[in-house]
Protein backbone atom coordinates (compact mmCIF):
# COMPACT_ATOMS: atom_id res chain seq x y z
CA UNK A 1 0.00 0.00 0.00
CA UNK A 2 1.32 3.47 -0.72
CA UNK A 3 1.82 5.80 2.39
CA UNK A 4 -1.65 7.10 2.78
CA UNK A 5 -3.14 10.47 2.97
CA UNK A 6 -4.94 11.11 6.30
CA UNK A 7 -8.53 12.97 5.95
CA UNK A 8 -10.54 13.04 9.02
CA UNK A 9 -14.36 14.42 10.06
CA UNK A 10 -16.58 14.39 12.85
CA UNK A 11 -18.46 12.03 11.31
CA UNK A 12 -19.72 10.14 7.58
CA UNK A 13 -20.10 13.61 6.07
CA UNK A 14 -16.50 14.12 5.22
CA UNK A 15 -17.01 11.01 2.99
CA UNK A 16 -17.91 13.46 0.31
CA UNK A 17 -14.93 14.58 0.48
CA UNK A 18 -12.92 10.89 0.63
CA UNK A 19 -15.25 10.53 -2.51
CA UNK A 20 -14.02 13.80 -4.60
CA UNK A 21 -10.60 13.20 -3.74
CA UNK A 22 -10.26 9.47 -4.46
CA UNK A 23 -12.13 10.12 -7.57
CA UNK A 24 -9.46 12.72 -8.73
CA UNK A 25 -6.13 10.79 -7.27
CA UNK A 26 -7.05 6.93 -7.57
CA UNK A 27 -3.05 6.13 -7.49
CA UNK A 28 -3.63 7.48 -3.93
CA UNK A 29 -4.72 5.70 -0.61
CA UNK A 30 -6.20 7.26 1.73
CA UNK A 31 -7.10 6.61 5.70
CA UNK A 32 -10.29 7.89 7.02
CA UNK A 33 -11.11 8.48 10.16
CA UNK A 34 -14.91 9.69 11.44
CA UNK A 35 -15.37 10.33 15.24
CA UNK A 36 -18.78 8.95 15.29
CA UNK A 37 -18.88 8.42 19.20
CA UNK A 38 -18.59 12.17 19.75
CA UNK A 39 -20.45 13.42 16.66
CA UNK A 40 -21.66 16.24 16.10
CA UNK A 41 -19.01 18.80 16.18
CA UNK A 42 -20.65 21.31 15.50
CA UNK A 43 -22.62 22.49 18.82
CA UNK A 44 -19.06 22.27 20.97
CA UNK A 45 -16.53 24.38 22.52
CA UNK A 46 -13.80 25.12 20.36
CA UNK A 47 -11.39 23.76 23.41
CA UNK A 48 -13.10 20.55 23.08
CA UNK A 49 -13.25 20.16 18.70
CA UNK A 50 -9.32 20.84 19.63
CA UNK A 51 -9.18 17.90 22.18
CA UNK A 52 -10.93 15.53 20.26
CA UNK A 53 -9.32 16.77 16.96
CA UNK A 54 -5.53 16.68 17.97
CA UNK A 55 -6.13 12.69 19.01
CA UNK A 56 -7.34 12.07 15.55
CA UNK A 57 -4.40 13.87 13.95
CA UNK A 58 -1.98 11.55 16.20
CA UNK A 59 -3.88 8.77 15.22
CA UNK A 60 -3.23 9.54 11.77
CA UNK A 61 0.14 10.53 12.27
CA UNK A 62 1.12 6.75 13.70
CA UNK A 63 -0.72 5.33 10.79
CA UNK A 64 2.30 6.57 8.85
CA UNK A 65 0.01 9.46 6.56
CA UNK A 66 2.06 11.86 4.54
CA UNK A 67 -0.25 14.55 4.95
CA UNK A 68 -3.13 15.49 7.11
CA UNK A 69 -6.97 16.73 5.89
CA UNK A 70 -8.78 18.62 8.16
CA UNK A 71 -12.76 17.74 6.07
CA UNK A 72 -14.93 18.55 8.89
CA UNK A 73 -15.64 22.59 8.83
CA UNK A 74 -16.17 22.71 12.55
CA UNK A 75 -12.35 21.18 13.64
CA UNK A 76 -10.94 23.21 10.81
CA UNK A 77 -11.90 26.64 12.51
CA UNK A 78 -10.01 25.37 15.50
CA UNK A 79 -6.97 24.78 13.50
CA UNK A 80 -7.02 27.95 10.52
CA UNK A 81 -3.75 29.11 11.06
CA UNK A 82 -1.50 25.57 10.87
CA UNK A 83 -0.43 24.80 7.61
CA UNK A 84 1.90 21.49 9.58
CA UNK A 85 1.02 19.17 12.51
CA UNK A 86 4.30 17.42 12.92
CA UNK A 87 5.91 18.10 10.38
CA UNK A 88 3.01 17.03 8.24
CA UNK A 89 1.64 19.23 5.78
CA UNK A 90 -1.90 20.08 7.40
CA UNK A 91 -4.88 21.25 5.47
CA UNK A 92 -8.14 22.45 6.33
CA UNK A 93 -11.16 23.47 3.99
CA UNK A 94 -12.11 27.47 5.35
CA UNK A 95 -8.76 28.75 3.50
CA UNK A 96 -9.35 26.50 0.23
CA UNK A 97 -13.29 26.72 0.73
CA UNK A 98 -12.56 30.68 0.70
CA UNK A 99 -10.22 30.97 -2.35
CA UNK A 100 -12.82 28.68 -4.53
CA UNK A 101 -15.57 31.29 -3.39
CA UNK A 102 -13.92 34.34 -4.14
CA UNK A 103 -12.87 32.95 -7.96
CA UNK A 104 -16.15 31.75 -9.03
CA UNK A 105 -18.27 35.09 -7.52
CA UNK A 106 -18.28 37.74 -9.85
CA UNK A 107 -19.66 40.36 -7.81
CA UNK A 108 -18.07 38.92 -4.30
CA UNK A 109 -21.71 38.81 -2.49
CA UNK A 110 -20.99 35.60 -1.00
CA UNK A 111 -23.09 33.53 1.57
CA UNK A 112 -21.44 30.68 3.82
CA UNK A 113 -23.50 27.96 5.25
CA UNK A 114 -22.74 25.99 8.34
CA UNK A 115 -22.95 24.44 11.86
CA UNK A 116 -22.84 27.04 14.92
CA UNK A 117 -19.60 25.98 15.68
CA UNK A 118 -18.35 26.96 12.22
CA UNK A 119 -20.55 30.07 12.08
CA UNK A 120 -20.13 31.24 15.56
CA UNK A 121 -15.97 30.80 14.82
CA UNK A 122 -16.41 33.52 12.20
CA UNK A 123 -13.99 31.71 10.31
CA UNK A 124 -14.53 31.82 6.99
CA UNK A 125 -15.65 35.66 7.11
CA UNK A 126 -12.44 36.29 8.49
CA UNK A 127 -10.73 34.88 5.83
CA UNK A 128 -12.81 35.96 2.77
CA UNK A 129 -12.21 39.37 3.72
CA UNK A 130 -8.61 38.71 4.42
CA UNK A 131 -8.45 37.60 1.02
CA UNK A 132 -10.57 40.59 -0.48
CA UNK A 133 -11.61 43.16 1.50
CA UNK A 134 -14.23 44.58 -0.72
CA UNK A 135 -16.05 40.80 0.26
CA UNK A 136 -19.75 41.31 1.17
CA UNK A 137 -20.22 37.86 3.51
CA UNK A 138 -23.31 36.69 4.81
CA UNK A 139 -22.71 33.67 7.50
CA UNK A 140 -25.99 31.23 8.56
CA UNK A 141 -26.05 28.75 10.73
CA UNK A 142 -28.26 25.74 10.02
CA UNK A 143 -27.92 23.49 12.81
CA UNK A 144 -30.66 20.88 11.30
CA UNK A 145 -28.87 20.21 8.13
CA UNK A 146 -26.53 17.36 9.59
CA UNK A 147 -29.58 15.60 11.53
CA UNK A 148 -31.32 15.81 8.40
CA UNK A 149 -28.72 14.47 5.99
CA UNK A 150 -28.22 11.77 8.61
CA UNK A 151 -31.75 10.69 8.63
CA UNK A 152 -31.63 10.30 4.69
CA UNK A 153 -34.02 13.35 4.05
CA UNK A 154 -32.80 14.94 1.23
CA UNK A 155 -35.52 16.09 -1.35
CA UNK A 156 -38.21 15.91 1.18
CA UNK A 157 -40.71 18.67 2.30
CA UNK A 158 -39.36 18.93 5.90
CA UNK A 159 -35.63 19.41 4.74
CA UNK A 160 -37.18 22.08 2.28
CA UNK A 161 -39.07 24.16 4.69
CA UNK A 162 -36.17 24.21 7.42
CA UNK A 163 -33.99 25.18 4.03
CA UNK A 164 -36.38 27.59 2.84
CA UNK A 165 -36.55 29.23 6.65
CA UNK A 166 -32.37 29.30 6.82
CA UNK A 167 -32.48 30.57 3.43
CA UNK A 168 -34.55 32.62 2.28
CA UNK A 169 -33.36 36.12 2.80
CA UNK A 170 -29.78 35.04 0.99
CA UNK A 171 -32.44 33.69 -2.23
CA UNK A 172 -34.18 37.40 -1.32
CA UNK A 173 -30.47 39.41 -1.68
CA UNK A 174 -29.88 37.20 -5.08
CA UNK A 175 -26.33 35.96 -3.48
CA UNK A 176 -25.37 34.05 -6.41
CA UNK A 177 -22.34 32.04 -4.69
CA UNK A 178 -22.72 29.73 -1.28
CA UNK A 179 -19.73 28.00 0.16
CA UNK A 180 -21.71 24.44 1.61
CA UNK A 181 -19.26 24.64 5.03
CA UNK A 182 -20.45 21.16 6.03
CA UNK A 183 -19.08 17.89 4.62
CA UNK A 184 -22.92 16.91 5.48
CA UNK A 185 -24.27 19.84 3.38
CA UNK A 186 -24.01 18.44 -0.25
CA UNK A 187 -25.81 15.31 0.65
CA UNK A 188 -28.70 17.90 0.85
CA UNK A 189 -27.74 19.94 -2.27
CA UNK A 190 -31.19 19.09 -4.10
CA UNK A 191 -32.98 20.86 -0.75
CA UNK A 192 -30.65 23.65 -1.13
CA UNK A 193 -30.86 24.59 -4.88
CA UNK A 194 -34.72 24.21 -4.51
CA UNK A 195 -34.77 26.95 -1.26
CA UNK A 196 -32.36 29.66 -3.33
CA UNK A 197 -32.45 29.13 -7.37
CA UNK A 198 -31.53 26.19 -9.61
CA UNK A 199 -28.53 28.73 -10.97
CA UNK A 200 -26.90 29.12 -7.48
CA UNK A 201 -23.48 28.70 -7.33
CA UNK A 202 -22.42 25.62 -4.69
CA UNK A 203 -19.26 25.28 -3.72
CA UNK A 204 -17.80 22.42 -1.95
CA UNK A 205 -15.45 21.35 0.56
CA UNK A 206 -14.39 18.05 -1.79
CA UNK A 207 -13.93 19.76 -4.79
CA UNK A 208 -11.52 22.52 -3.59
CA UNK A 209 -9.59 19.86 -1.00
CA UNK A 210 -8.86 18.13 -4.37
CA UNK A 211 -7.57 21.36 -5.93
CA UNK A 212 -5.65 22.28 -3.08
CA UNK A 213 -3.84 18.56 -2.97
CA UNK A 214 -3.35 18.92 -6.46
CA UNK A 215 -1.36 22.27 -6.29
CA UNK A 216 0.76 20.78 -3.09
CA UNK A 217 1.51 17.78 -5.92
CA UNK A 218 2.33 20.75 -8.46
CA UNK A 219 4.66 22.48 -6.04
CA UNK A 220 6.43 19.72 -5.05
CA UNK A 221 5.37 19.70 -1.14
CA UNK A 222 3.53 16.44 -1.13
CA UNK A 223 4.87 13.33 -3.16
CA UNK A 224 2.07 11.38 -5.11
CA UNK A 225 1.71 7.66 -5.30
CA UNK A 226 4.28 6.38 -7.38
CA UNK A 227 2.53 6.14 -11.26
CA UNK A 228 0.60 3.07 -11.84
CA UNK A 229 -0.20 2.10 -8.25
CA UNK A 230 -3.51 1.65 -7.27
CA UNK A 231 -5.12 3.76 -3.88
CA UNK A 232 -6.83 2.07 -1.21
CA UNK A 233 -9.35 3.45 0.85
CA UNK A 234 -9.68 2.79 4.77
CA UNK A 235 -12.39 4.01 6.99
CA UNK A 236 -12.10 4.02 10.50
CA UNK A 237 -14.43 4.83 13.05
CA UNK A 238 -15.15 5.86 16.48
CA UNK A 239 -18.36 3.96 16.35
CA UNK A 240 -20.28 1.38 14.58
CA UNK A 241 -23.89 0.86 14.25
CA UNK A 242 -25.94 -0.77 11.26
CA UNK A 243 -26.65 2.62 10.24
CA UNK A 244 -23.58 4.12 9.78
CA UNK A 245 -22.56 0.95 8.07
CA UNK A 246 -24.96 1.66 5.05
CA UNK A 247 -24.56 5.23 5.15
CA UNK A 248 -21.19 5.36 4.35
CA UNK A 249 -21.75 2.30 1.02
CA UNK A 250 -24.34 4.69 -0.42
CA UNK A 251 -21.85 7.61 0.18
CA UNK A 252 -19.03 5.97 -1.54
CA UNK A 253 -20.94 4.48 -3.96
CA UNK A 254 -19.57 3.51 -6.78
CA UNK A 255 -16.47 3.59 -5.01
CA UNK A 256 -15.36 -0.22 -3.36
CA UNK A 257 -14.62 0.34 0.03
CA UNK A 258 -13.39 -2.85 2.77
CA UNK A 259 -15.37 -3.21 5.80
CA UNK A 260 -15.62 -0.13 8.30
CA UNK A 261 -12.86 -0.78 11.09
CA UNK A 262 -13.88 0.10 14.45
CA UNK A 263 -11.28 1.90 16.40
CA UNK A 264 -10.37 3.53 20.35
CA UNK A 265 -9.17 6.93 20.93
CA UNK B 1 -24.99 19.87 51.28
CA UNK B 2 -26.98 16.42 51.97
CA UNK B 3 -25.57 13.78 50.22
CA UNK B 4 -26.92 14.37 46.88
CA UNK B 5 -28.72 11.77 44.75
CA UNK B 6 -26.74 11.86 40.97
CA UNK B 7 -28.42 12.09 38.08
CA UNK B 8 -27.11 11.59 34.65
CA UNK B 9 -28.23 12.33 31.05
CA UNK B 10 -26.59 12.89 27.73
CA UNK B 11 -27.27 16.29 27.49
CA UNK B 12 -29.59 18.74 29.22
CA UNK B 13 -32.58 17.17 28.13
CA UNK B 14 -32.61 15.50 31.71
CA UNK B 15 -33.04 18.81 33.89
CA UNK B 16 -36.55 18.02 32.79
CA UNK B 17 -35.94 15.17 35.43
CA UNK B 18 -34.13 17.37 37.42
CA UNK B 19 -36.58 19.79 37.58
CA UNK B 20 -39.61 17.18 38.53
CA UNK B 21 -37.49 15.51 41.43
CA UNK B 22 -36.18 19.09 42.87
CA UNK B 23 -39.52 20.41 42.83
CA UNK B 24 -41.00 17.46 44.49
CA UNK B 25 -38.21 16.58 46.77
CA UNK B 26 -36.98 20.25 47.80
CA UNK B 27 -35.03 18.84 50.89
CA UNK B 28 -32.55 16.77 48.76
CA UNK B 29 -29.88 17.75 47.19
CA UNK B 30 -28.54 16.39 43.17
CA UNK B 31 -25.82 16.36 41.61
CA UNK B 32 -26.36 16.53 38.15
CA UNK B 33 -23.93 15.46 35.08
CA UNK B 34 -24.80 16.25 31.17
CA UNK B 35 -22.27 14.76 29.15
CA UNK B 36 -22.73 17.49 26.29
CA UNK B 37 -19.59 16.67 24.97
CA UNK B 38 -20.29 13.90 23.29
CA UNK B 39 -24.31 14.12 22.80
CA UNK B 40 -26.31 12.31 21.39
CA UNK B 41 -26.25 9.14 23.05
CA UNK B 42 -29.41 7.84 20.80
CA UNK B 43 -27.85 6.87 17.58
CA UNK B 44 -24.65 5.20 19.14
CA UNK B 45 -24.03 1.77 19.67
CA UNK B 46 -24.48 -0.18 23.34
CA UNK B 47 -20.72 -0.65 23.96
CA UNK B 48 -20.15 2.73 23.37
CA UNK B 49 -23.16 4.55 25.47
CA UNK B 50 -22.29 1.31 28.04
CA UNK B 51 -18.57 2.93 28.55
CA UNK B 52 -19.37 6.62 29.07
CA UNK B 53 -22.50 5.59 31.67
CA UNK B 54 -20.04 3.59 33.31
CA UNK B 55 -17.39 6.65 33.27
CA UNK B 56 -20.43 8.83 34.71
CA UNK B 57 -21.66 6.94 37.29
CA UNK B 58 -18.22 6.18 38.48
CA UNK B 59 -17.41 9.83 38.65
CA UNK B 60 -20.86 10.33 40.88
CA UNK B 61 -19.63 7.53 43.06
CA UNK B 62 -16.74 9.37 43.54
CA UNK B 63 -19.18 12.79 44.57
CA UNK B 64 -20.49 10.74 47.10
CA UNK B 65 -24.10 10.33 46.13
CA UNK B 66 -26.50 8.30 48.08
CA UNK B 67 -28.68 6.98 44.75
CA UNK B 68 -27.91 6.92 40.65
CA UNK B 69 -30.59 7.85 38.27
CA UNK B 70 -30.30 7.56 34.90
CA UNK B 71 -32.20 10.21 33.13
CA UNK B 72 -30.91 8.81 29.44
CA UNK B 73 -33.43 6.55 28.07
CA UNK B 74 -30.80 5.33 25.82
CA UNK B 75 -28.14 4.69 28.24
CA UNK B 76 -31.31 2.99 30.58
CA UNK B 77 -31.53 0.66 27.93
CA UNK B 78 -27.66 -0.60 28.51
CA UNK B 79 -28.27 -0.68 32.51
CA UNK B 80 -32.03 -2.35 32.25
CA UNK B 81 -31.62 -4.66 34.64
CA UNK B 82 -29.00 -4.04 37.70
CA UNK B 83 -30.56 -2.28 40.28
CA UNK B 84 -27.20 -1.31 42.17
CA UNK B 85 -23.92 -0.22 40.73
CA UNK B 86 -21.22 -0.74 43.34
CA UNK B 87 -23.89 -0.96 46.53
CA UNK B 88 -25.40 2.10 45.34
CA UNK B 89 -29.37 1.67 44.53
CA UNK B 90 -29.67 2.61 40.88
CA UNK B 91 -32.62 3.78 38.59
CA UNK B 92 -33.25 3.21 34.92
CA UNK B 93 -36.34 5.44 33.23
CA UNK B 94 -37.20 2.29 31.39
CA UNK B 95 -39.02 -0.11 34.60
CA UNK B 96 -41.10 3.41 36.26
CA UNK B 97 -42.09 4.68 32.90
CA UNK B 98 -43.35 1.11 31.05
CA UNK B 99 -45.14 0.55 35.25
CA UNK B 100 -47.06 4.10 34.46
CA UNK B 101 -47.48 3.44 31.03
CA UNK B 102 -49.68 0.09 32.18
CA UNK B 103 -51.40 2.14 35.41
CA UNK B 104 -52.86 4.93 33.22
CA UNK B 105 -53.90 2.57 29.91
CA UNK B 106 -56.92 1.19 30.16
CA UNK B 107 -57.07 -0.72 26.97
CA UNK B 108 -53.20 -1.27 27.33
CA UNK B 109 -52.48 -0.09 24.06
CA UNK B 110 -49.26 1.70 24.36
CA UNK B 111 -46.72 3.64 22.15
CA UNK B 112 -43.57 4.42 23.10
CA UNK B 113 -41.71 7.46 21.59
CA UNK B 114 -37.79 7.55 21.74
CA UNK B 115 -34.48 7.62 20.03
CA UNK B 116 -33.21 5.22 17.38
CA UNK B 117 -31.03 3.43 20.38
CA UNK B 118 -33.99 3.65 22.65
CA UNK B 119 -36.30 1.45 20.20
CA UNK B 120 -33.44 -0.26 18.41
CA UNK B 121 -33.33 -1.90 21.88
CA UNK B 122 -36.34 -2.62 22.22
CA UNK B 123 -36.15 -2.31 26.10
CA UNK B 124 -39.97 -0.52 26.30
CA UNK B 125 -41.66 -3.46 24.34
CA UNK B 126 -39.61 -6.21 26.34
CA UNK B 127 -40.59 -4.45 29.76
CA UNK B 128 -44.15 -3.83 29.13
CA UNK B 129 -45.10 -7.38 27.57
CA UNK B 130 -42.78 -8.72 30.98
CA UNK B 131 -45.23 -6.66 33.08
CA UNK B 132 -48.30 -7.10 31.07
CA UNK B 133 -48.07 -10.35 28.57
CA UNK B 134 -51.77 -8.90 27.13
CA UNK B 135 -50.20 -5.49 26.10
CA UNK B 136 -50.34 -4.07 22.80
CA UNK B 137 -47.05 -1.51 22.08
CA UNK B 138 -45.71 0.31 19.01
CA UNK B 139 -42.45 1.60 19.13
CA UNK B 140 -41.39 4.68 17.17
CA UNK B 141 -38.12 6.11 16.85
CA UNK B 142 -38.30 9.93 16.11
CA UNK B 143 -34.45 11.10 15.69
CA UNK B 144 -35.42 14.25 14.73
CA UNK B 145 -37.38 15.48 18.09
CA UNK B 146 -34.00 15.81 20.09
CA UNK B 147 -32.23 18.29 17.14
CA UNK B 148 -35.28 19.97 17.26
CA UNK B 149 -35.26 20.71 20.71
CA UNK B 150 -32.44 21.25 21.17
CA UNK B 151 -32.93 24.39 18.66
CA UNK B 152 -35.48 25.39 20.87
CA UNK B 153 -38.02 24.80 17.53
CA UNK B 154 -41.13 24.05 20.38
CA UNK B 155 -44.39 25.02 19.14
CA UNK B 156 -43.31 25.16 15.11
CA UNK B 157 -44.78 24.29 11.96
CA UNK B 158 -41.64 22.37 11.15
CA UNK B 159 -41.75 20.15 14.22
CA UNK B 160 -45.25 19.59 14.14
CA UNK B 161 -44.52 18.63 10.41
CA UNK B 162 -41.72 16.03 11.64
CA UNK B 163 -44.04 15.07 14.61
CA UNK B 164 -47.11 14.09 11.98
CA UNK B 165 -44.92 12.14 10.00
CA UNK B 166 -43.40 9.73 13.40
CA UNK B 167 -47.41 10.07 15.04
CA UNK B 168 -49.63 10.06 12.09
CA UNK B 169 -50.41 5.77 12.27
CA UNK B 170 -50.59 6.28 16.09
CA UNK B 171 -53.07 8.92 16.01
CA UNK B 172 -54.76 6.77 13.26
CA UNK B 173 -55.05 4.02 15.73
CA UNK B 174 -56.41 6.43 18.17
CA UNK B 175 -53.70 4.97 20.43
CA UNK B 176 -54.19 6.63 23.92
CA UNK B 177 -51.07 6.00 25.80
CA UNK B 178 -47.84 7.57 24.66
CA UNK B 179 -44.51 7.07 26.49
CA UNK B 180 -42.14 10.21 26.09
CA UNK B 181 -39.16 7.92 25.94
CA UNK B 182 -36.36 10.30 25.81
CA UNK B 183 -35.75 13.31 28.54
CA UNK B 184 -36.10 16.43 25.61
CA UNK B 185 -39.46 15.21 23.98
CA UNK B 186 -40.95 16.79 26.94
CA UNK B 187 -39.82 20.17 25.23
CA UNK B 188 -41.93 19.59 22.17
CA UNK B 189 -44.89 18.26 24.08
CA UNK B 190 -47.46 21.10 22.63
CA UNK B 191 -46.26 19.56 19.07
CA UNK B 192 -46.50 15.64 20.14
CA UNK B 193 -50.37 16.89 21.25
CA UNK B 194 -51.40 18.26 18.51
CA UNK B 195 -50.12 15.80 16.41
CA UNK B 196 -51.77 13.02 18.15
CA UNK B 197 -54.95 14.26 19.75
CA UNK B 198 -54.98 16.98 23.07
CA UNK B 199 -56.29 14.06 25.13
CA UNK B 200 -53.76 11.65 24.79
CA UNK B 201 -52.11 10.74 27.92
CA UNK B 202 -48.10 11.00 27.71
CA UNK B 203 -45.92 9.75 30.34
CA UNK B 204 -42.98 11.77 31.07
CA UNK B 205 -39.88 10.38 32.29
CA UNK B 206 -39.33 13.28 35.27
CA UNK B 207 -42.89 12.10 36.68
CA UNK B 208 -42.31 8.46 37.20
CA UNK B 209 -39.00 8.69 38.46
CA UNK B 210 -40.35 11.28 41.22
CA UNK B 211 -42.92 8.46 41.86
CA UNK B 212 -40.18 5.58 42.02
CA UNK B 213 -37.86 7.69 44.38
CA UNK B 214 -40.98 8.20 46.63
CA UNK B 215 -41.55 4.35 46.86
CA UNK B 216 -37.24 4.01 47.58
CA UNK B 217 -37.97 6.38 50.54
CA UNK B 218 -40.89 5.15 51.50
CA UNK B 219 -39.59 1.19 51.41
CA UNK B 220 -36.73 2.68 53.61
CA UNK B 221 -34.35 1.54 50.92
CA UNK B 222 -32.68 5.16 50.40
CA UNK B 223 -33.17 7.81 53.40
CA UNK B 224 -34.22 10.99 52.46
CA UNK B 225 -32.68 14.34 53.63
CA UNK B 226 -33.16 15.12 57.08
CA UNK B 227 -36.37 17.17 57.65
CA UNK B 228 -36.02 21.01 57.61
CA UNK B 229 -32.79 20.70 54.99
CA UNK B 230 -32.89 22.85 52.04
CA UNK B 231 -31.58 21.08 48.96
CA UNK B 232 -28.97 22.06 46.91
CA UNK B 233 -28.72 21.63 43.19
CA UNK B 234 -25.08 20.87 41.07
CA UNK B 235 -25.29 20.85 37.42
CA UNK B 236 -21.57 19.47 35.89
CA UNK B 237 -21.37 19.32 32.08
CA UNK B 238 -18.77 18.41 29.49
CA UNK B 239 -18.96 20.77 27.39
CA UNK B 240 -19.59 24.56 27.98
CA UNK B 241 -21.16 26.78 25.68
CA UNK B 242 -23.40 30.27 25.53
CA UNK B 243 -26.05 28.25 23.86
CA UNK B 244 -26.36 25.18 26.87
CA UNK B 245 -25.77 27.96 29.57
CA UNK B 246 -29.16 29.85 28.46
CA UNK B 247 -30.83 26.36 27.68
CA UNK B 248 -29.87 25.17 31.02
CA UNK B 249 -31.27 28.31 32.48
CA UNK B 250 -34.31 28.16 30.90
CA UNK B 251 -35.47 24.56 31.74
CA UNK B 252 -34.60 24.95 35.19
CA UNK B 253 -36.94 27.90 35.54
CA UNK B 254 -38.59 28.69 38.39
CA UNK B 255 -35.75 27.01 40.14
CA UNK B 256 -32.08 28.82 40.97
CA UNK B 257 -29.05 26.94 40.07
CA UNK B 258 -26.04 27.78 40.92
CA UNK B 259 -23.28 28.44 37.38
CA UNK B 260 -22.63 25.67 35.33
CA UNK B 261 -19.39 23.54 35.84
CA UNK B 262 -17.62 21.54 33.48
CA UNK B 263 -15.95 18.42 34.31
CA UNK B 264 -13.94 16.07 32.20
CA UNK B 265 -14.15 12.39 32.25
Amino acid sequence: MNQPIGIFDSGLGGLTVLKALAQKFPGESFCYVGDIARLPYGNKSPETIRKYGVQILDYLKRENVKALIIACNSASTVFLNEKHYQGLPLLNVIGPGSRAALAKSADKRIAVLGTSATIRSGAYGKTLRQLDPSAMVIERACPLFVPLAEEGMSADDITLAVARRYLQDIKDQAIATVVLGCTHYPLLKADILKALTPTTQLIESGEVLAEELSQLFAAGELRPASPGSVGELRIKITDLTDHFERLALQLMHPLSIGPLERIVL
